[in-house]
């Protein structure tokens, strides 16, 4: 196990990626659609050290593209896990206080199996063979993997977004082991405009002409174009229109005068098109296709019965927020899983935080949000504790 | 000059395009930038009659993807031209007061010439070698049909989004030639986010490997990936998250039952990828490139000053109207229009229309919105012949 090393400055220091293999053929993962996998190896992280009682495990659920490197470095300290403003002593994941463990997906690229893993029967990557999976399937991974590292009860499970959605269904799937859900700008049901962008990404990926069939692993091409399209595309869903405009405005990228032509000109032009390659290094296609594709199909409470009767042995206490500039899954989305919890006897706790990053406010130190995640932990861990 | 059939029912009836020549190598037309075109030919539809004094008529600016093809129809009366319901006896442009005139843009595809004419000097089409222009020379085109048509004065310029620029800009270039402007869901400077689409659409046609740098025409391929890319994205952008929830939902296509895969199972995903793909049929991908940017460099009003001076002797009437849940260009966008012209003391009629269809509001026959423009016109009209 990977345990971090802790700086005087209040971030997490070194640390490591472990992968530890929690499904084999002897006793495989089986999906919801009945199909199996294994081996399923998963990559991990944890900062802080676990407490006697086990009671201060925190669980990172990460976003659609993220993984399981949230905090601390490998190596170099100016490049920082993707939620490292949340995690370490004295951040509102405190791990002098808590036990964090955040771990790469099910059908992930950074270190738990998916698509691009060899397939043990042919000894080439699976690609579409893969077999698609739900948020559930992803929580069964990650409740085995808290298994393994001695958890017997989550004192949180939160996330962004998908990470959201994950902390959730894991609510609904093992009440039992999950003190409290922090499902953070996540939705319980993607609208037909959530669902038609990442349609169109999906698109952009499978037409390219590289993507071949998502066999592109052993032809030394792979749908780069398709991939950086989409990346681009749904960036501008994580940003507010306000954020954008006061980030870039109409700004000429290296100068005053624009070029007037058709290739990059403006800043905002630049600044995409930066996101699209950058993306290409550390992402692959067939994960992002599969792991949208997740997105699209979550609805744990297709109607009010099915909600009551998932959601009646619930004892989870839930912190559920959003973000006011928030367009990719707006507070309506939150409010209605609010409506739902309330509606079913689930304690829930709701806030919309000001801020004007958009979707993408959930990665970043917006005060008023990291002080409500904060209280709302200390006093979880106080019920849990005693202390 | 192709004059409309006006069938007993209300509609135009059957109609055809003509084409002429504006510009030649003997008078070619001048850009803005300096750079030359000839010969610029002009493809264009009017209905109605241009009455004795020259004071009846109304031109169409169409938006990006618009054509000359307004009204009626040319041959099959089911598929009638893009604002038929706009335009006809007894509809808001009506044809039986009005000389209505429709003419496809600059760098268009659809007969005016543009980047799949054949350039003069090779014989091979212009590709990326067509001239960037702005829509200040998309106006003096047009204001050229206008002379040839034997029109001094219009009564009105009306268009949506692209074709509401249009609108805006042929007020500031030559308000003693226009009577009244009606800018639709337009904009006066597209912001960060606008553009970022834009960008995110192009980028998807030129880095397709069938766009052989703009010169596709010969090679028997063309980016048709990239081109439906770019043309489901920006679709998403012109319907509201409301309209498609009202549209599609979480409906599945063909059934009730989720297919579960990657594949089109949503109906939301079925209609894009239709929009998409019959896009191809009508639409160029460079006239793509041009014209879109032709709206990212719009800026008539960079600065109080500058709009001052432009809009000194502007005397044009205008009717700005917008719709409440267009997000493409939402109402700030028609507001600050607004604010412009009531400070330059430009007089200026503003309607937010409610609808739930979003941007493509401007398309659909909304009674509140048909009703504001009738109103308008016909008060113009009489403050034009005294009627």
């Amino acid at each position: 196990m990977a345990t971090a090393t802790e700086s005087a400055a209040g971030s997490v220091g070194l640390v490591g990626t472990t992968r530890v293999v929690l499904f084999d053929e002897a006793s495989p993962l089986v999906l919801d659609s009945g199909a199996t996998v294994a081996p399923v190896e998963v990559a991990y992280e944890t900062y802080g050290k676990l407490d006697a009682r086990g009671a201060n495990a925190v669980f990172i659920c990460h976003a659609l593209t993220g993984d399981a490197h949230a905090a601390g470095h490998h190596g170099d300290p100016t490049h920082r896990g993707w939620w490292d403003n949340l995690i370490g002593p004295g951040k509102p994941l405190d791990t002098e206080s808590y036990f964090v463990v955040c771990a790469n997906l099910l059908g992930g690229c950074q270190g738990t199996t998916g698509p691009s893993s060899p397939d043990p029967v042919t000894g080439r990557p699976y690609g579409l063979r893969f077999p698609l999976f739900t948020v559930s399937d992803l929580v069964r991974v990650h409740r085995a993997l808290a298994r393994h590292l001695g958890i017997e009860r989550l004192l949180a499970a939160i996330g962004g977004s998908l990470g959201g959605m994950q902390a959730l269904q894991w609510a609904i799937d093992a009440p039992e082991e999950l003190a409290t859900a922090i499902p953070v700008c996540a939705s319980a049901r993607l609208s037909a405009q959530n669902i038609a962008f990442s349609a169109v990404a999906r698109e952009a990926i499978m037409r390219d002409p590289d993507f071949a069939d998502g066999d592109y692993y052993d032809t030394g091409r792979r749908p780069d174009v398709g991939l950086s399209v989409a990346r681009m595309m749904a960036h501008i869903t994580y940003l507010s229109e306000r954020g954008m405009g006061e980030k870039f405005g109409r700004r000429i990228q290296g100068g005053d005068e624009p070029r007037f032509g058709l290739e990059v000109d403006f800043q905002v032009e630049s600044y995409l098109q930066y996101q699209g390659e950058s993306f290409l290094k550390r992402f692959d296609a067939n994960s992002y296709l599969y792991l949208s594709r997740v997105m699209d199909y979550f609805d744990p409470f297709p109607d009010p019965g099915e909600a009551a009767r998932r959601l009646a042995d619930v004892h989870t206490r839930f912190l559920v927020l959003s973000f006011d500039t928030d367009w990719r899954f707006d507070t309506a989305h939150s409010r209605e899983i609010v409506r739902t919890l309330i509606a079913n006897d689930v304690p829930v706790t709701f806030r919309e935080i000001a801020s004007p990053h958009g979707h993408d406010s959930f990665l970043l130190a917006v005060p008023e949000y990291h002080r409500t995640i904060a209280a709302f932990l200390r006093r979880a861990y106080r019920d849990a504790t005693g202390r």
